[in-house]
């Protein structure tokens, strides 16, 4: 559920609320926008919930807002504004279109040095560049480790590019938050659900691949994982779905980043839509709509 | 196997290599461009295929390219310009782009007509609606069949549009050629063999929808079966595959457009190409790349 | 809808019913077994529905059982007995388990006659073996036609065992019917409703394959195809899925062939179970419940 | 690549050999077996592989196999028997079946002792439940933690079942140690290699369920990190994998287990075996074979 304040609520009545939301077991999740105050109340207590919608006639509250959804943090009712992520200066999900580039692993010094030069002078913003690899046999290069964190940061240093690199374990995060930029989490570990919750407390905004079989509610909610324990800063990564079309090693699903927006927006969708919303044709429910081959 | 004829030879001398190739027990399918003649030497053969290559130093013969890919007219090795499949005067495979644009099904006159007119005014050039429909279940409704297809007949009459149908089976095949421009084979029947057969030698061209689980190579062969028994104007519909994910109906499949066209290209590939072509690092196997979860 | 007839209904009771149900646009399907009378309503006519409802107090019938699946004669709601089917004297579907075997296609006469003989030897009870082929590539070998039907034949007279084969056209249905006891459609035929609807009319048994992407409900409605056509004589053949494991060709689905049977069958649903059944627990429901990956 | 040596090898000639091994960079796994002699030369080292075949003439060496899989330790060729995980006496992989059964989460004390009261009077030899739960939502419930190992362990004494339970990362690892008796990898860990490495050291049998979208070499490469990493006790446990059909929550792959065995077995397959090998006939190349629907 999602608290409305009024804008005339004051600091009081705002602490008010937000005490009450505890003692019913909930977490607050306070939102203060220029325009107006919002307060994302987290959590599964289905006893209590009734507590938390009469909260409607408390002072200053000026609307409640149900979520269908299972997931409140990474809902769009909850955005007064659109999600930037400020890695390193870089920001994304602004105006410009930031791309990200660079080897898949980390082979040498020489290797990733002369990539970043080339990286920077094609225009890309983020140099990537895998240290820690998840490898499919153990017998395959398993990454530099440690020394290939060193080389992103040395050529980090000389383009001015912030890096993005891959953290695959608990034990290595505090040695890829010190060299790293931001942490990308690989699609093997979408649903690595302790390594998520010790990325939710780190001070680095996080890169999120998609699964190659995760929906997007699963990977939505691996975000509210990150979302609800402290990190606002996700990027959503489409990485290509595991298909019986082997041919290219994986699908993109295009249409899949759209749904993501769609399956966030409760007002695109037609079933859990309020009186007055602008979906009265109940059209928007393709997420919802059954599946048959034309 | 594809023939390149030298720019000099003479009506005589492709006419010896037609019929060498007939004698060996191959089907000669020529091409004759404005710049250069080419023979697709259709059909399976193994043991004569090395009278074939032998046919490199007939007179008049320039080249001999072996295809390694399974199909051999839908082959772009033996194009020599961009396929432009017409549709009643409208360009598929031009410069513009081409929306096609109806109803699901043709439920009424009433219905068609105002859908054709806001078709063409919202830009579309050929309209698209349903008279037989496959239907799931046996309960549903099955298209208006016949009167369907007059409907279609009077909404492109009256808009100027072309009208593109779907074409079930073959004891409907002569009326949807009466009152159709395009014919449409659906999802379901990609692989119905016979249609194909019969709508090989239809004087329509043809719009093959892929199947929700075929593969590229699936999609393309069965072009090749319009395409080998007599009907060149074949255009390509994607329309998404089955995947785990049934959030939306299909999945779109937008890099197997892509795939398409590289794997029509055996220039693009590293693992059949000639020698003097420009991907001599062999990185062209994508195609062929074994799949890895990154 | 299903009309469960008392036991004590007179021959001019039940005709009323089947009287009624017509004039409601509804086609009566009569099952009259030893212990009790059952009349099925096939059609979809949501506006007279009550109108059947209202034959609950109709002289003669004892229950009125709405069926929420989209199927209907392929309900076991509808059984009063197991179904049997009879290929010429074997019977699938009884105490001892019927096993067909023989090549994919029929290459020759010598190949197939020593086939024949090795299956019956091996305890086979029917015979196959494919005369007409459907192959993803036009090059490839096509089957023998009219000329494997008749080897097929002269093995069947030869052996004693009846012979199921492919029909994949409605232009071969007779030469298949003339010659074979089985008329099998193939995966790739599955959704081709014009087939389907010419052989609900044909006097032999249907193998009816799944086809590589269809869910069990569309296989069930592609049974209820031929079943509401005329022909009660249908064999569901699980033979494999397309999934993203291309390293066997197919990925059986054997928990299918469970599921296929619980969604015949409603009183094994939770949600769709009226008073007095057996599954008061609800848990009957594993054909609605989420997936989620333990 | 394989050792055998010879019955008659002493064991100065097997250290000698063993030696080798670690020289050229590969590291020696030595399997005494009552009736012969093998070591496994584990991992990958291209430059050097000619020096290992040169072994080959090496005393007290008989034989010296390829293996072109891209596993050695789980491969069969270097079983000498039958493998046997023996969980606290009760043994998986000899004659008997084995049942585990157990609730999806222990829930409390009494739910989990009266579930462990009756798995043990229906004839299961293993008790399951899980303490911690990889949960999609981050609001779902996640496990009782150390206080439901402790309810485990309770249970296991009191009926006498070993316990097996889910481990989710590397920071519960001693806690699930002291308490279970089987390590439980879940679908969504398969491919946490770090997990799979720590895993590796710890003195219990691992239950390493196959992940929803993993083929059977990614399965068996996920069982190569256990071994290679020492520890020899790991059984395989198919759940299911994500298809196109939701209808089930998973696609169970029973083939999918006699694959898994076939990959394991060189002599099972036409491509790679050696001469004297029993697959004369070429059929066991299954597992290439190209996928086609019929």
């Amino acid at each position: 559920m999602i608290v409305n304040m009024a804008a005339t609520a004051t600091q009081e009545e705002i602490n008010h609320v937000m005490d009450r939301i505890k003692e019913c077991g909930f977490l607050p999740h306070l939102i203060q926008g220029a325009e107006r105050t919002v307060i994302g109340v987290v959590g599964k207590n289905r006893g209590r919930r009734s507590e938390i919608e009469s909260l409607r006639v408390a002072p200053g509250v000026e609307d409640i807002i149900p979520i269908s959804q299972p997931f409140t943090l990474v809902s769009l009712e909850l955005q007064t504004t659109r999600t930037i992520v400020d890695v390193k200066g870089v920001e994304i999900g602004g105006p410009e279109l930031v791309v990200m580039a660079g080897p898949c692993s980390v082979e040498s010094r020489e290797q990733l040095m002369e990539t970043a030069r080339g990286v920077k002078a094609a225009g890309a913003k983020i140099l990537r560049g895998g240290a820690y690899k998840p490898r499919t046999s153990p017998y395959d290069f398993q990454g530099l480790g440690i020394e290939g964190l060193k080389i992103l940061k040395e050529a980090s240093e000389e383009t001015g590019l912030p890096v993005v690199t891959e953290v695959m374990g608990v034990e290595d995060l505090d040695a890829v938050v010190e060299y790293a930029d931001m942490m990308q989490v690989g699609a093997r570990n979408m649903q690595n659900y302790p390594l998520l919750r010790r990325l939710a407390t780190v001070p680095r905004p996080i890169l999120l691949k998609r699964g190659p079989s995760a929906t997007i509610k699963e990977w939505l909610l691996a975000a509210e994982y990150l979302l609800s324990g402290g990190n606002p800063n996700v990027v959503l990564c489409e990485r290509g779905i595991k298909t019986f079309d082997s041919e290219l090693r994986n699908t993109m699903d295009l249409a899949g980043v759209a749904l993501a927006t769609v399956a966030r927006s409760p007002g695109l969708r037609g079933n859990d839509a309020g009186p007055g919303r602008r979906n009265g044709d109940g059209r928007g429910g393709t997420v919802e709509s059954p599946r048959h081959a034309p």
